[in-house]
């Protein structure tokens, strides 16, 4: 087992895909933030009458999926075809969910893009609602599946890592 | 108790911080990835023999913190004078600790900065090591201390939040 | 009466501006983007119900500010202390009216921040709804008013040129 | 007729379309930047002698149109073939004609990416000459053709929305 | 003979390669930075001990390869299927080389990304060492070879230009 | 001596500067592109008649002066005051010089900024000239002379090490 981003070197380098053929790929990560009950509802009242924090990190997280070979060094700058980020309100935890849900068609798969964009969405209302709750922790980044390539399907079986 | 993000119409935008003193201002920010034992293995024993997975992460952290403004929608863009990540080894929990520390000298804090600085090198460390390991979990990212501006110093009651 | 932007070879340069003194500064454009009357329609009534065209224009124009410098080749990269961008319906017009505005501290002016912002968040009114009305035109983005710097106050007025 | 940028909760999304063919397309966009007969006459006697205002401004909308889809926040990231910024000169009407012809061979159109040059290349200008020129007006961009694309050839009728 | 990068105007462009088949594409380029004897020790003893410089310089690399269609006006902006940076020491001539081999498949070379890579990855050995040593002269980055594409292969006979 | 940028770990850091004061800061670079005879005699008529070469070198050593923090890893992110790029032809060595000379008032010095708009130049003029000349070589790119700062004023002592 090796890592496969290092030469015989030892120096970093960004892998050659260009004998993969070009497959159809997904996958989707999830992460969570957790906060005051009170930010929490603040939020959720606030998307009809004093403003859509959940708006703001939704377009947030889609244009960081689109940056993340900007980002994250190592990682191959791919068109995606298409990026969703949905949210899921936990009132019994006092969190917000981040789904992010990344496909494109080619070379290599989209992990790194999904997990980017469910962090930048969590980072972003962090910065949205920093100013009533600095305490908020972002929790449980993770990969949840993924289909397309060679390394084939992987779909997280939940309970070995994530306690939430 | 208000987010000052949004307008009196409910829009986003960027707080005017033009009336704002330039103070001096410190804010470290802490995360986790949780992996296998035989990855952390790996990236520990790799440092030295076949590549050093937290200095290309480290590098991407520092450069993910001058990128704040352009991720984080509402954040200012501003200087920063230091920016410091540093990881710790916990081979108990099988996971790995980061922390970065950002200066400014300024009108806004540096909060953002410091966590999307863990963020990203906890995304760079999952990418460097995915190709061993897909469960990886990043955890907990939060804010420990802060100082300088108005809001004053804060520093985190670990016990409130998170339960690592 | 000289183009500033040139050097004494006719090359194009970035001004130098060491020697202005830092003060507040304000920059205000506007613009249009016309489109069919059932367009408009579905863009306010979306508001509550469908999916928010204005909430994600806003995001990008700014986002779009803050960039400035890294889409218009000469300008200076300054720090923003607030941006804001708002949006007016023009029934009778079957219009939308963006209005930004721009502040800094600083060595140098704000209009290309406004006016980059109001741009930006037409053509990102174009892009949500271009699937159902290709026809729409931006029109008429232009300086309304700004102050600060040596050049002063400058205030539209407004029968000039714009005969909207 | 729906809006296809939001999801069913009301959320944007950029849109999935790893099924589209990849199939060659083009658009070309125009627009109009309207100033003083002198700023004019400045721009047009400077090309030889002074500096030479156009060539920026075109440099600038060819790079717009490669970094449309981080500027507008639905775009997809797409490999463009080709990019003509073309230029116009209205003595009649005091103004610079931009005209921006993209091409790709892939899954979306290039509508926004030659719309976001003919609005760089004009916001150029404006910076190049504002010193001398603040009432430059930024007018009528608009999309003049387009094909390629499931969606098929459009060709602006001229006569219904611009009245320029 | 003619620069394909203009119209018949003298307006610059970036070139149609629509109707160019995807290849597969390769490129290597090397540079060089001579330094002081002792600056040179500090870095290659610094590896194991002090802080890799050579770390940090692949990883700005690698990361510049990707930007090159953002930092060259006319580059058009291609996936990337591989990046290596490797570095040699040479002991003689008090100077490190740099040498960068990227890979595609598509429709353009990738000569600029080789190109940029080399020279990024020399400014940051500069940036690292410059409090020591800012006499530090960055030599003779070329291409040393290219395959794929219309063009075919290119292999520099080393003595015609460079006489390092 | 040793290096400032790595702190007791051996790890990178961005060096802290915020006690430091703001002083105007001057850095002058320099660097060359050498070709065949009749690749300089393409670029210098060209000027007039078929395009200009040199005019999209510059704005992109420019813009690429105000990206200098997002391509070196360790670097600041600072407001320049100013930006020149100049050139000068050798036709006796055949080759084109390029100076940049940029300025700030500032915590850092603009070494850097001054050393990339130098390379980008020099791989902008390759990238417009490798259609017809693809043995053209960046040669001696150095800091010409510094000024501001605690390090006080840098004057290059040219015969030691450059022997263009």
């Amino acid at each position: 087992m090796e890592f496969t981003h290092f030469d015989e070197e030892g120096r970093a380098r960004m892998v050659n895909v260009g004998e993969k053929p070009d497959t159809e790929r997904v996958a989707v990560a999830r992460g969570f933030i957790e906060m005051k009950p009170e930010t929490l509802k603040m939020i959720v009242e606030g998307r009809a009458k004093k403003g859509d924090v959940l708006a703001v990190s939704q377009v947030a997280g889609i244009m960081a999926a689109k940056e993340t070979s900007r980002i994250i060094p190592m990682c191959h700058n791919i068109f995606l075809t298409g990026v969703d980020v949905k949210f899921q309100i936990y009132e019994d935890k006092s969190a917000i969910g981040v789904e992010a849900r990344v496909t494109t068609v080619g070379k290599t798969g989209v992990e790194m893009e999904a997990l980017t964009a469910v962090s930048v969405a969590c980072l972003t209302i962090y910065d949205m609602c920093k100013a009533v709750d600095r305490g908020m922790v972002i929790k449980d980044i993770c990969l949840m599946e993924k289909s397309g390539g060679k390394s084939g399907e992987y779909i997280r079986n939940e309970n070995v890592f994530v306690k939430y």
